[in-house]
């Protein structure tokens, strides 16, 4: 039998040079493929597929996400590493395609993936962007001739036991665990602290309460931000929970989940390479036909960032409503000035913070809504809306850590509290009435408030003139501390 | 040749009955179609298909809503009227079965559409349950056997010249142009005109205006809810825009949109009675093919009811928000107390109806994205999402319809302003330092302003320490009347 | 202190008759609220509040789920005997309430909630509903008189220690647990367990893979068909891992969270007699303020049933394409013919059953967004979209869970291969030529495929005329068997 | 009254230098704004306070689209010329700022714009970038000291009569405009009309129709295409009917609607401006405070582009079914081949270009969900989403532009009809014996589809064998073009 392989290693181990990852040229470069030859700018390290599908899908400038990239990185590096132990590649060959897989992992690389994120569903356009560069860079460390896929050809070594079909669902798992580990599980676990340090400086701060924007019965400003707390650690919670789907790779299946063109256990094998270099736990898929034909574990994860902004979005609301003001509105809260006001209104601070992550957190629960979209447009072997997928889960996990990171430094842990008028509001609300149900009855304490809000009185006159209770009395039951059942002080 | 008609006029006319619309037996009655014989409930007019639908497609409690049977109550009678005035049914048949029509229309045969709207995706079982009922309806009033198909059959009759494809599409136009004059744009109208009495009533109340939650410079409470009435008089006529392309008529185009099955002319004669009988200006769809393969007239029929949603929302909250309190929220307004509070805070009272609007609108957001995205799922000559289509667009037609009505009638007219808080307001902002930026420099009327924040002042008081103007001056320039530019008073 | 149980002890027990659940009476009756006196219709058990909610939120005819009113009926009976254990209510008082709550979550009393969805974003009225039900029904037990509210209050006794804001997140989280329980995870089980059964029958059927719509490697029937098992498997999974969120209640909280009004320990003590009843493992929610103001749990148990619909969609559109035809599509499975075809088209049967479950899934995708969007609307203490957030997902609970047995029972169980024309595809695939890549070389390949392609023939003929390849080793190496790596046969 | 143009007047006219739109420094200048000074990259004409929202709002990469800022150059040309004529600015300052204004408009200064989408959500920070940057470049043209603010204020004259909160909303207005005229409407127009050909040329071709997947009765190709185009030139229409709302400009309104701050007439006269350099009819809103409170027009703006997306989606799934294969699927068309195929699979081409179209219209309905749910979210005087709103607008109508061009240049003027396939489904279609049904009955034309279908003769076979019609019968009957009903040959 004639592996790619055995074709090659005639030809003894060429000479790895040390050159920085340019190519000083200028012009252009023929490179060729099935269709012909194109020519390529001539300083770039891609091929001719990419050349065609950067002019044949240049739509719009959404660019196909480098962590993509980045995640490819790993996949060529450990399938070359298992191709090479396994004798389909020279050991060379293997070293010198991780070697260049690193680099690509690194980002040094960056510039020659340019293509744009609308290209065919598989991703197959990316696949071949990195075989080709791979092939090319390592041509040209070797000291062969660009575009002459010798000594490392794009498919025949790059992609050994590999097809895009398996290796982009691949990389979308890496890219999207990598991006959850970093920035986004951190940057919310670090927004989630700081509301959980507010709460508890915050803890015996009582004040009024409210439901339906209504004045409702006390309870402490530490309570309140507990509960912010409280639903952002549940949706942290939900969120990590979705990792253990996205371990599991496509790897292996090749073009239809069947692993034609692979040999056996290289799914798993390449798989415990990512896992080893990336530090995440990877496994292969427990079904490939699943794994390729649909994008179930992203639309699931997608679901966890949504559960992320929808409590931010409350929460970015409720701050902005408790900071409104500063005369005319709620102003229990007041914002660190970070910025000048708007052009026309001097002395303004707006909660421009909010505003912006309560964007983000619209334009993250629609990206859902695409990704989930997407994922329903498979057919048969494959899901081809995978670019979209992938794009819309990075670019939302993105913004979120990032408008997480702005909103804990330039609003939450800058914000401090209107004491003045908190205290106002508790003593002026009627609804502490509510105290007095359970001892004057559901009809006596609605009688007070009402004599209070038709005499504009507070609601401890209106109580003690309505002869129903005492004023002692009155101040034992109606004490906010003992309503809001705050456990000391 | 041997046309249905040629078949059953030796017969000659059978006398109509004059009978009740309902079936005075118990049991069952054996019904038949292709696939055989089937029991239906006696006291029932359907047949076999549509027997079978009720048992295949009993998905959830949605059933498909009557006003597609009403609507194709119109179709039938109009099918009916051109192949009796072109001799393919006998005069007493068509009439006969156009006499069942009215029946269909008027609702008096409801009890006798049970099927859900999770049918096939092209609304076949609707088409032949209709065909079915009348056939048996049309029997049993000249006497015939219920089951017997004789003298009028629902396929050979009812159904000749259509095809579920072009009647189903149709009906739906029929359907949503007649929910959209009665009752959505009356009563989206009506709440508009009680939105703009309020905005002429309040039109030279000042108050402090409000840009990102923040205090701004003032305007009249008038002016405010001109801008709810212009929304909104905006939105209708955008609704009312999409009603000439729901004016066409995919009737006509049977199968596949070609007509094979219809004569020529076919439909636009049935367009032509449909017209007359609804009084609305229908006509035969320009392209056929377009008409059945897409809903696209129904995409943007439901973007224009989305477009009512989108200011409803935005008006709801800014009611909900501006009655927040009483006396721990802003407080302007003053909402009409038609319920007792929650059960646990006496005295209070809700804002119950603009939280309905909220949900309301939000549900029609989201009907409007099913209804796209079933737009989209069409393939080659027919959409087969259409039931999800016209259920969704017809209920969001009607919830909209009715909390207009809710929101009109138990809020809007009942609000009244709470003048002392809005006066409050407008004399403590110091917002109104933008009046002095012209006269006095941007600078120094920020400088003022902060001084009035720092010590808890008014603009005036501090205006005038801060030696920059004299009082006079400020009295003159820092009119609120004047700033809000209304024209008279 | 003068508890509501203090004043109705001095009554003594009365005796609890045993009466049908109807009242015997035509035309209205009395009832009163804080507002003053409403007619009800005399054979209804309603109060006031319901009746004026019924009128002021008639909104479309979307009713409140009768399964929030089952879950209530388990809140309002452990309540009781919460109440009565710890002697807030006499021992009867709570029996009481306790055997109308029976009534309640058995159905029995359904009729005698009317309410709407589209009401106060808190579910307020809908509690009330249920506390002057089970109030009136008490009444009527013990021979008191209706709308007397005695010897059992609406309020003093039947919500004792409760709040709609708490009670109505208790339900929607019981309700929503039942339903998973029944019927959604039962029913996905079985269609799951249909689909794995079809892969196991067919595990031996080679036939064409399609990637892209294109042709690609081969497969078996049994391995494509145990990608959609692992789909549904994998989301069974996910959609199991909300629950333990979904089990954590709201009780307890009362107004705002605190508690205020209910004694210590409370929230906890009922949710164990829930977990006792229902036999589900419910307890306290771990931050009440939380489980107030968001509604995340559910927005993920959501997130959930979308993870369902994504491969349910998936799957019916597969099942769907592969069916087409009967001559001019691919037509590789027959669907059972359970329903004639449509009007126009003899001996067609169509794949309605697939496009049913497509419009199911385009729903549940939408309503998810909806979901999603409500739970982003909460401010400060409470979320006031919840009675959306509820009906939807039941809704799209039970549609899914119903669409799911008619798929299995209407369609999937009755397909079966359409043999020849899986074998004659798999024999005319160009495909196949991929095996030859590992062993001629991928631009071989490519040069016998695209022989084959241009000159009409098959790729054994062109593989043969090639030279590049012998007949022998042809038939070796391109082995549908072995390329879709079959483990055994 | 001492106006900034008289405090500027008495220096006399700068001379204007002729001088590239660039700064040779390097290192950092000092700027200042209300809150004291910031380094700024001295090579940047930008000052503090967009210095400050660089650092505040660097979230994700998604920058506010150039097109905003040319769109405001546009605004801050007219208003500075109207300033002029009106004397409030010095004759030289309003030329130095339209001066400026053009270079804007160019793009010359778009390095100048770095700010990112996620800000404060009326645009505040875009609108200070570019009065900074007009201001800097005006004072470096006139060799002032950069930074100094002086003879050109960002404030007190390229701001002059505006704020954030009107001049944002009229360059949204202007740029949706603009990106409509140009590419949006042209590339849509352009594959309408390449459909439009392709359905002239194929007018005549007679092949199977498909309803739900399933053969139906005949129809030419050119009548397919030309629903495909019809639809296109139906959404194109209800695209365009949103301009004139779009033409409706915010501007004059300055913060809150009410005009404070400008004088009068100034929105008009500024409106007047732009539509004379933009060549589009631009008018001032009729209602200032919908025009600010609201995005109402965008929204219905967003609706046309997804009018757009719904068509195109099902006319790119149409193409891709239709192309499959191409020995294993429907195969009537056949793609040009414009790139190689997916890496593992010699000889093939994938529809990618139609898989690209797909996930452009899954990500715009997305993104427009988000633009309609943005709309709800204005409170009271503003709208504060706009950022997300604009950017999500014109990244739809930009990718949609793109996509349609790409896929008539690579997809749509390429396609072949594969005749032979064509014909041959015609020929073994069952359905022809629908043309049966008007002759010979319902009941019998169903009895000799079966027939076929069982014995897997031709229809034409069965019918003869059938006894019901004769075969010179069925070939005048079975015509598929009269059939059709193709007006000609």
């Amino acid at each position: 039998m004639n592996t790619p392989h055995r074709r090659r290693g005639a030809q003894g181990t060429p000479r790895v040079r040390d050159l920085p990852t340019r190519i000083d040229a200028t012009g252009t470069r023929r490179e060729t493929d099935e269709l012909g030859a194109v020519e390529v700018p001539a300083d770039r390290y891609w091929g001719a597929q990419t050349q065609r599908a950067l002019i044949h899908f240049a739509i719009g400038d959404d660019r196909m996400p480098k962590a993509i990239y980045h995640a490819y990185g790993y996949v060529k590096k450990a399938a070359a590493l298992v191709n090479g132990r396994e004798e389909r590649l020279a050991g060379w060959q293997a070293d010198l395609i991780a070697h260049v897989a690193d680099e690509v992992v690194s980002g040094a690389l960056d510039d020659h993936f340019p293509l744009y994120v609308w290209q065919a569903g598989s991703g197959a356009q990316t696949n071949m962007n990195v075989n080709e560069v791979i092939s090319n860079r390592a041509v040209q460390l070797v000291g062969g001739v660009l575009g002459s896929k010798d000594p490392v050809h794009p498919d025949d070594h790059v992609n050994l036991g590999q097809a895009g079909n398996d290796t982009f669902p691949t990389a979308m798992h890496i890219a999207a665990v990598r991006i959850l580990h970093d920035p986004l599980l951190p940057q919310v676990s670090l927004l989630q602290e700081a509301i959980a340090a507010k709460s508890r400086a915050w803890y015996d701060v009582l004040k009024t309460g409210r439901t339906q924007v209504q004045d409702a019965v006390p309870l402490s400003v530490g309570q309140e931000w507990s509960g912010h707390a409280a639903q952002l650690s549940d949706a942290l919670e939900r969120l990590r929970a979705t990792l253990p789907d996205l371990y599991q790779l496509a790897i292996g299946g090749t073009a239809v989940g069947t692993g034609l063109g692979a040999p056996e256990g290289f799914g798993p094998a390449v798989a415990r390479e990512i896992a080893t270099a990336t530090g995440h736990p990877f496994k292969v898929a427990s079904n490939p036909f699943a794994a390729q034909s649909g994008v179930d574990a992203l639309v699931a994860a997608s679901a966890g960032l949504r559960g992320l902004a929808v409590p931010l979005m409350k929460i970015a609301n409720d701050i902005r409503w408790l900071a409104s003001g500063p005369r005319c509105g709620i102003g229990e809260l007041t914002l660190p000035g970070y910025a000048p006001g708007s052009s026309s209104m001097p002395g303004q601070v707006n909660p421009a913070q909010c505003e912006a992550m309560v964007m983000v957190c619209t334009q993250v629960l629609n990206a859902d809504g695409a990704v989930a979209h997407a994922g329903t447009q498979g057919n048969f072997q494959l899901n081809t809306a995978r670019p979209l997928v992938i794009r819309d889960f990075l670019h939302s996990a993105r913004i979120l850590a990032d408008a997480c990171e702005k909103l804990r430094t330039y609003c939450v842990e800058g914000i401090e509290l209107n004491r003045e008028q908190i205290d106002e509001y508790l003593a002026r609300s009627l609804v502490l009435v509510t105290a007095l149900s359970p001892e004057i009855g559901h009809d006596r304490a609605g009688e007070i408030a009402r004599k209070a809000a038709t005499e504009g009185t507070t609601l401890r006159e209106a109580a003690i003139a309505s002869g129903h209770i005492g004023a002692e009395d009155f101040d034992r039951i109606v004490d906010p501390r003992k309503m809001a059942r705050l456990r000391h002080g």
